[in-house]
């Protein structure tokens, strides 16, 4: 594996559990997985729509999110929305984020 | 799955990224498997000894941590330190963590 693709491993990897708390965050609001998307990218956490819209079903799945349809519009969307069971979980990841964050920041001296 | 597993999946996940950096930042000090985990435990980092020497020598391999054995005492000891490529992965992902970090301060409005 090239230096480049180790790298590019380890971010992907640092950023993975991060995206499904952003998500059920976000999603207090009830939202459009594009809408969703799009609100993601602009704030950052960056995610395309081929990992998104699977994560979105898993967590669906898990009952971390519930959805509706809406059918008010010519084309038929889903939209999603945190669970209580959702809203638990991101704020025990809340809290371990900032548990980390804390640990982090005394290891670098807090650089930033 | 159940609820518990589901949470503990997700809070694995969102740690496992951060164990890397952890590592790569603390280990410009080098030391010794054993005292690294100590410490990062002490600092509220939690791994255990099965997933971090594993993962002491996938880094090694991947050229981001440097070995040493200290063979001065009865038992010889492996001692790690960051590798100047580690060094820079470990800039990037903290740039990385930040950057993530002001994201999800601005989703929650940073309920710290």
């Amino acid at each position: 594996m090239s230096t480049d693709e180790t790298t590019a491993g380890h971010i992907q990897e640092l950023r993975r559990g991060t995206v499904v708390l952003a998500c059920l965050v976000r999603l207090r609001q009830p939202d459009y997985g594009y809408a969703l998307l799009e609100s993601l990218n602009a704030l950052g956490i960056l995610v395309d729509a081929n990992t998104l819209y699977p994560l979105l079903r898993r967590l669906e799945k898990q009952g971390l999110l519930e959805s509706e349809w809406n059918t008010e519009e010519a084309r038929p969307r889903k939209f999603y929305r945190t669970s209580p069971t959702g809203d638990s979980l991101a704020a025990a990841l809340t809290a371990d984020w900032h548990r980390i964050d804390d640990a982090l920041a005394r290891l670098t001296g807090d650089e930033r």
